[in-house]
C-alpha cells in the first residue's frame, strides 16, 4: 500500500517550504535537500502552484514559498488533493461489483485514514531548517 | 493509493469460498467468476495455502476451500498478511529521516485504516453463490 509519488514529493516539498517560512526557496534546493529528481519535483511544484499551494515568485531573487499558511494546510487535504484515485483495488468489470461489501468497508477504513491525517497541519509538523542541514551531513 | 494486486486477488478468491461453502472449488471457476487471470490466481493460491488460509484437496473432485472458518478470518488479518509492505512513501536515503513526523502520522492512519477492517469478518462479507452467477450475466 503506497501513496503515489506525486503526493510523496508534494508532500516533501511543502514541509520543506513550511520549514523555511522566512525566506524565499529554490526548487534547486528542495531537490537537493530530498536528493530527488530536480526535473520530477519541478512538475509537482507547477501542479502545486496551479492548486494554490506554492506561490512561485519569478525572476532574480525569486523562488517559491507556501501559498497559504502552514497552520491552514491539514495533511489529510494535500493528499485527498494529490492522489490520484482512492480505488484501493480495480473493481471495473468485476462480476460481482454491486453486490460486493467490501467496496463499502474500504471506503470506511479510508474515511478513518484521513481522518488521522487531517488531525496535523503542515505546521505541526514542519522541522527546523537546521534538520535539513544535519540531514545533509549524514 | 491501492492495495497490490496480491491482496486484491487474495480477497477475492477468499471472498468466493467463503460465498460457496458447501463445496470444493477450482481455480477455473473463481479466476472465471472475476474474469482474472488463472496463472496468477494460481500463485495467489498457493501462497494463501501456505499461510494456511487455503486448504486444496488434490486429485479427482479436488479443489480448494477455505482453511479456517469464515467467521474467524478478519479482513484486516489478510491485508497485514498478503501486503507486500505498509511503507506509505521511500523514506530510504531522505536527509530528515530521522526528524521527519509524517511516518509517525502516517503510522497512526495505517493503525486507523486497519482497525476498520478488523471489524470484519470474511462471513460478513460473503454472497451467496448466486451472486456470482447474476454477476456472470452481467
Amino acid at each position: 500500500m503506497k501513496l503515489t509519488l506525486f503526493t510523496d514529493y508534494s508532500m516533501r516539498v511543502m514541509f520543506y517550504l513550511a520549514s523555511h517560512p522566512d525566506r524565499l526557496c529554490s526548487i534547486a534546493e528542495v531537490a537537493s535537500a530530498y536528493q530527488i529528481s530536480q526535473n520530477h519535483l519541478m512538475k509537482v511544484v507547477n501542479e502545486l502552484a496551479r492548486l494554490g499551494y506554492i506561490n512561485s515568485v519569478r525572476g532574480r531573487g525569486g523562488g517559491i514559498k507556501l501559498g497559504r499558511p502552514a497552520d491552514e494546510i491539514r495533511i489529510g487535504e494535500i493528499v485527498r488533493q494529490t492522489e490520484a484515485g482512492f480505488e484501493f483495488v480495480d473493481c471495473s468489470g468485476c462480476t460481482i461489483e454491486g453486490a460486493c461489501k467490501l467496496t463499502c468497508l474500504l471506503k470506511e477504513a479510508l474515511s478513518a485514514f484521513l481522518k488521522v491525517l487531517d488531525k496535523s497541519t503542515l505546521e505541526e509538523l514542519a522541522l527546523g531548517p537546521r534538520d535539513f542541514d544535519v540531514g545533509a551531513l549524514k
